[in-house]
């Protein structure tokens, strides 16, 4: 499997983004080709020192990495790249990776 | 469930970290009490505009929040977490929050 985790920063209007992520992003996200699950964190986002900055982290799956690129290449991947320039006003750190279970 | 993500950035001898990581450092957090899952990351950490700047990704499910504090607060996590600063030579961001899925 392959995870592509997208670690969205405190947004400008906290609100707004919610209402956008969970309204509209969603939705255009699960129309990429090749996702197998989409999780995405509830309440704080914290770390072992306390607040980390992120207000959300979804983690989507696909089958490999190049699954992913393939995903994003898609008009429906290009979509929902294009619909998170329009809502994360805090700014977003992506990475991707192969990953197995040890 | 509950999502630990770690994310080491590329350490100054990747050969020496890898040794460490998947001989020693794996088995002492596989006895963090309340650890469900494990995985790690296999090839490189990339990001949509490129490399990463990270070796490698570890993500740690729980229960809940409140399981992994648990879990760290325990003897077995204290010995993972001072294990971490003997080869996390490059530094290391942690991230954990509550998840699931949409």
């Amino acid at each position: 499997m392959a995870s592509l985790v997208v670690m969205y920063k405190t947004p400008k209007n906290v609100g707004a983004f919610n209402t956008h992520y969970f309204e509209k992003h969603i939705p255009l996200a699960k129309k990429i080709p090749g996702l197998r699950k989409y999780h995405v964190s509830q309440g704080p986002v914290a770390t072992p020192a306390g607040p980390s900055g992120y207000h959300l982290i979804a983690t989507l799956h696909f089958d490999d990495l190049a699954a992913i690129q393939q995903g994003f290449a898609s008009d429906a991947g290009k979509a929902a790249g294009a619909d998170v320039q329009t809502f994360a006003t805090g700014g977003v750190d992506m990475v991707m990776f192969d990953d197995r279970e040890v």
